[in-house]
């Protein structure tokens, strides 16, 4: 189900992978009963850290931008499963409406745009762009690198619908996390689909609650294979209002006692290296980064200003955070650093790309302004893994394994707009 | 939705494809409707004949070889085809069985049908072999050139199921045209998906029914798109019991009245080659192939014994025959004539090829023993046409519009389908 990419790591796959390969049909049939029972997000984007003895997604963006890092090649993927989103959800469709990010589109923002268009147009859409930025007055006219132009429309009200001048969408497809808030003008549109729902914004997502579901989901995985869930998937803990009084405090203790839990585990997995633990804002639409933080003492140190820019800012953000195991990551593109993304439609891996950093350390936080992105091409060769080939016989398709935990994640947001949905919410009050 | 592969034709798109490209938005909600009342088969593999000013399927394969055809790039492609089709069928399926042909297999039979394998491998089932040939009695292994093999095994029927031994299939995917008639062992299998159902195998199935679907779906996707259904259509007439008393000059009157048709139309729209017809048993499965005749005379003369060998087969073999409106080829590839190939599986085309072969003329039949097949691979550069682009900004893709024919076809021959389904034909009796 999912491409053969060229991943930059090409070594022998370990247990873990082989485990996971050798469970494909085990797992694709999980997958297909947990979609009998739940609703995938309409996109996604994962990202995957492997360290050779562990593979966890460390980040699950619903709002994916990054489109146009997808290859050429695996755009008929996307646009197959875009199809079948489509039909599942609304196969008298003519009219799609991107809702794209409030303000002034940066360059590569609009090259994404233009290829998540190209996705649904090809899918057999008309596709136009409405903005719900207030600033947006009337329709904009963006230049793209290629020398055509994407136009933004200032998205227009009625009483149960949102839509253009002369085009009434059947669906509205958000790209546009609502940070700040859900705007009125996405409310009680209960004659369209709004996708993905508004508690999907960062107004209602949490960090914590993502991860909690996918501890959940990661649990029964690991016993459908027989494998510790640790091994797919990061410990975490929430630490709330870390501006309280005692609030930096707690912080510590929870550094602390994340450090002891990851030595415990190193040492039973017989793991040499260093554990780290990375600080997240829980609410990701604030401000401030991540923090990769290797000894509680850092915590100290920072109250005497010796902490690094990422931790300070974080610090004097506060509010709540989440205390993430760190992932080492053992891919590595011409000597850099590289993070694996997957790109997800509906239920289907469409593709996939690596970030990466050229000076970050393996242990770093690889988003930032310096971070490149490289596309994963098919794998010419096509040696897809034989179920029951001698090991080595052919190249293993690691890309396989980042889209099943990829897939995990995607389970997991499910569950968690589940849980968040007004709707259900409702009905169980 | 189609893959962007590279056709031999690179030469501008005409006003047919243009009109097709156009309307893509409406063609693909159109699919989509379709799909909502008709179940596709599980799979086709659609010939298509492109003479520039029209465009036709000739031929619709409901037990298609030719999987190893598929260009590596489109695996991904097919393999999440089978996955949604799985998906719709059957979610909860392990295992598949796939009846092979009866007979010994071919070398390229065994390549394909390993492709066919991997394909629904990938998309997560235990796939095995499981023969209905009487002559196999036990587990038979063939090797296949990359040295890995195939092991035919004889299904076992018990009251209400077909399976392996410790091997209990939820569906079972045929790919044998039952052209001897469908065997006991595979009906009244109540439990178990069979697909494509027993109704699409020869001894039920007619080239004429198809056509006459095919005619009724083209008309209403013609009326779609405004244009004249003769441009995506081949006319066609069927001539019954050739060998009874009269039955030859019945055959004749049909030849002559068809290329008078031919010959007005060619006026209408200012083409200047000589028309010519195919004549084709109706019933595919029995021996003799197709023949190609320019004039109504060649019928006269090959009661004098200077027919073609086609001709003399099928004339000898007797029985239904359909006389088809001759679609030229304009695609060329190192300058053979070629005949696209389609591939579906579901609702979707998931690739294609060329077969050709290297003598033929633009009216000839291409399939035959010294056929050879190339597969068609993605167009690197990923062109796609943009709604709205000046003609010449980007490469067409008329590879678009043949999976367009193609699906017009498979929605003819879920038509077909249901006008001979047993439990359809029970109700409406």
């Amino acid at each position: 189900m999912v491409p053969h990419l060229k991943t930059a790591l090409t070594g022998p796959i370990n247990e873990l992978e082989q485990r996971i390969l050798d469970a494909m049909p085990v797992i694709e049939r999980w997958f297909r009963l947990e979609w009998m029972e739940h609703t995938p997000p309409l996109y996604a984007a994962v990202d995957i850290r492997n360290a050779g003895f562990k593979l966890a997604p460390v980040d699950t963006d619903l709002f994916p931008g990054g489109w146009h890092n997808l290859s050429d090649d695996v755009l008929p993927l996307a646009v197959q499963a875009a199809q079948a989103a489509i039909e599942k959800i609304c196969p008298e469709a003519r009219n799609l409406l991107i809702v794209p990010e409030n303000g002034t589109p940066s360059t590569l923002y609009l090259v994404s745009l233009a290829r998540l268009e190209q996705i649904f147009r090809m899918a057999g859409l008309n596709v136009k762009f409405g903005s719900i930025d207030p600033a947006l007055k009337r329709s904009t006219t963006y230049a793209l690198p290629d020398g055509e132009a994407l136009v933004f429309h200032p998205a227009q009200r009625t009483r149960y619908r949102l839509g253009l001048k002369q085009f009434d969408p059947c669906t509205i497809l958000l790209n546009n996390d609502l940070a700040a808030g859900a705007p009125g003008i996405l409310e009680d549109l209960h004659e369209q689909y709004l996708l993905p729902p508004l508690q999907a914004g960062w107004m209602v997502r949490r960090m914590s609650r993502h991860f909690r579901c996918y501890e959940e989901v990661s649990k029964r995985f690991g016993k459908l294979l027989g494998i510790d869930p640790w091994l797919i998937a990061p410990l975490f803990a929430l630490c709330e209002q870390i501006d309280a009084p005692q609030g930096q405090e707690g912080l510590r203790d929870a550094v602390s006692a994340m450090l002891a839990r990851l030595r415990r585990k190193y040492k039973e997995y017989g793991i040499a290296e260093k554990p780290f633990v990375v600080l997240k804002p829980d609410n990701a639409s604030r401000g401030a980064g991540f923090a990769v933080v290797r000894e509680a003492s850092e915590l100290a140190a920072a109250n005497a200003g010796k902490a690094s820019a990422a931790l300070a800012a974080l610090l004097a953000q506060g509010g709540d955070v989440i205390v993430q195991e760190g992932v080492l990551t053992q891919e590595r593109l011409n000597e850099a650093v590289a993070e694996p993304v997957v790109n997800l439609i509906d239920r289907y891996v469409v593709g996939g790309y690596y970030r990466m950093r050229a000076r970050a350390s393996e242990t770093d936080n690889l988003s930032g302004p310096d971070a490149r992105y490289v596309p994963l091409a098919f794998d010419g060769h096509n040696r897809l893994p034989r179920a029951g080939a001698k090991p080595g016989a052919s190249a293993p398709n690691r890309f396989y394994m980042y889209g099943v935990i990829a897939r995990v994640a995607l389970v997991a947001a499910s569950y968690e707009l589940e849980a968040t949905d007004p709707q259900l919410l409702e009905i169980m009050a």
